[in-house]
């Protein structure tokens, strides 16, 4: 077992990851304009491409640094792990400042190198602007705030489903990763149109510090609903195995 | 062992995320128009990203409750299973009950969340709205009734297979999962022209109790192919194998 | 150790699937224009979803029926397994008709699902009509028949090259599949616009028994540069592992 | 324990095949227009085809040569492990003979079928011709060379991370080649448009030799910024894992 600044640091070292390369992904290559040809074609990574570099981030870092912190990168799994037993709740402070510190480095970093193309911008009135989320007007489909709830209340909780379960002891061993990176690659290929996709508020502070304005006041229901959901995704999976309360 | 009062459950979880998820990549994000753009470019998932999607819900789930209820998630695998003597014929209708309404209620929290954009409405008379299956008219490529029957029956056949090897006690232990999954991740990459692909009466369920009109009159097919394919599948798979006949 | 019979039959099974499975996605799904658009929008899957889909018959196969008969699929593979030393070369035309026979058969019923979409027919004046596989005039891209043969033996050799190093004793255990899976992904990834991807005669005999015509005529170079490919790569992987020559 | 000498041909393989595999899909596919089409549709693989192409030549190398080199395919990884403590300094200049020396062949191999299509040459005069790598005028989306140096640096930093984790003692045994391989894969996801995506000297070289000309006189980014962010990510790894200086 390390030690819990060890621990902190591999948190924000792979939530600096989860940040950087997910949200990279779909403000590099989200779009790219062939240059040579006649007709514009696009080939670039489109949805997909970004559905899959956030669940990436999650499934390399969960088999780099699983065995060092068991790679929350994520204040709402680390609650939902905390409602589950499975987590301390003394250490849970720990974890979610070094979780927004990575996550804020990671968008600053990817920063420095969008800002080196010519003509680069953040037009902080579109929605899904640097890869901030939003809802309403800052939904990328224009999405309500009831819907936009709904979906990060139940995305979030079935995420906390997937991980509680792949991580089980009577789960088979060393899948876990598989499972969960590629369940935040599921989730994002649900749902970007809606929120741009968060179920981790450390994911979604970085790019709002960087944004402000709009991104940064909407920002409250990037905390609220994936908490609530991770809650309720744990307690449903308690009800499911039966696991007795813990005794943290 | 689970009691059949928590396995079911565990069964109307993932089937509830099997039609969420994959009905809901089909219905929130195939299609995403880049807002900023001068001339519209699609960077939606497409078919790729909608296989990707039911795929990932079953991966995902099979790892999270496979150890609780063996994450059938579909009519036609739990009868499938039966034939091939797997699963007790008494504690079908418990199973199949369960992943309805699992399949319903996925559905329905699908539409409460789709309805929150702008504009947002179901046209009955199109192929595969709301991610409905269908033929003929109602296939999304406009494959007749026999193409339609012929398709599903041979897709779910060789679901089965794939579930009754990659589970065999002589295949690798805890890879299982992903050959599923990624089977139906398959299954659609082929398929969803013809039917909108079900494979899964339950999948086809949900979203035609929620459309009613053509997609709810065209459901019969999407419960007696699948389920004629998944045993056609099982008997294959114990020709294969050689398995002695069960003694249920 | 099952009989060669049933081992034959999962031979042909297989290749049924890969056939089926990987030149229906590309003949099935490969453009999809979405029906109710204003201007047409190409959801379908492309060659990334082709190659995942090709990839994805053999990952599946693989776990469902590699106990059983080693999931070969392709004459190619059994030629170089037996180069290897690994297959017996008294079993080779078993598996090869088997193989040839899952293949047709595959691309049989492929096309009675095709033809029931109206206006369905085959161009067979056209490059990769039906998935055929072809050099010169009928290479998807218009590769030269040098180009073509160069492209089906490197990738053939590599083929066996995964296949032979994961298949080994001192690879990790079960993941064998998975790396020979997406490793025929990667080489579709790589090669469709060249020959529109072979490295499999019986994939290629199937389609083009059916197309007849050019695919027919130029059917010999999938069979003679993927064996020789084959051939080259196991070669290559006793160089590299040192095995001793087989004592078949 | 293989011998340097196989070890070393290994090396040069794998790295044969990464630069064939990735780069060739890069050339062969990632735009690829139907021919039959009235108004042009691309159906190519894209940036995420050619994403996967790269992981997915890691990712069968690590499962098919991994027990007899290590599999490192990479100068800038195989200097992070000596930095690491994991590879011996005397054995580094092999490796990298042999890296370069595979890099260029396949570069080589990939020309002569590039080169039998009909029209084929290459524009030196554009960014990422012949998947070349290059900053400022012959970065893809025309990145500064500050912004191509931080995205190389970080990058391959966070490879090493993912490779020193995922191959660590305390991480799930057998799964180190998918983190790694679709680690690369993520890799290319966000950084293609920065500087067409290097993390490896020896990739960089191939095309570059090939094409001369600018990429030749750029090629000393991708060198230098590969080789100091594996040295970064080796530190970070064992500041996280904290492991004892080695004794090599």
């Amino acid at each position: 077992m390390y030690g819990i600044g060890t621990r902190s640091l591999a948190e924000l070292f792979g939530t600096f990851w989860l940040v950087f390369g997910g949200c990279g992904s779909a403000v590099l290559a989200a779009k790219f304009i062939t240059p040579e040809a006649n007709t514009p074609i696009n080939i670039g990574i489109g949805l997909v491409g970004v559905s899959l570099a956030f669940g990436l981030t999650v499934l390399t870092m969960a088999y780099a640094i699983g065995h060092i912190s068991g790679c929350h990168l994520n204040p709402a799994v680390s609650v939902g792990l905390t409602v589950a037993g499975r987590f301390k709740a003394a250490e849970l402070a720990y974890y979610v400042l070094a979780q927004v510190a990575g996550g804020a480095a990671g968008a600053g970093v990817l920063y420095v190198i969008a800002a080196g193309k010519p003509g680069f911008a953040i037009d902080t009135t579109a929605a899904g602007a640097f890869a901030t989320n939003g809802y309403g007007a800052f939904s990328p489909g224009g999405y309500s705030l009831v819907s936009c709830a709904v979906a990060e209340v139940v995305l979030t909780g079935f995420f906390l489903l997937i991980i509680l379960g792949a991580t089980d002891k009577k789960a088979p061993a060393g899948f876990a990763p598989i499972a969960i990176g590629l369940g935040l690659a599921l989730i994002h290929l649900i749902g970007i149109p809606v929120t741009n996709l968060s179920v981790n508020p450390a994911r979604s502070t970085g790019p709002a510090l960087l944004v402000g304005d709009t991104p940064l006041t909407q920002l409250w229901l990037f905390w609220v609903a994936p908490i609530a959901g991770a809650a309720l995704g744990a307690g449903a999976y308690r009800l499911l195995s039966k696991e007795s309360p813990p005794a943290v």
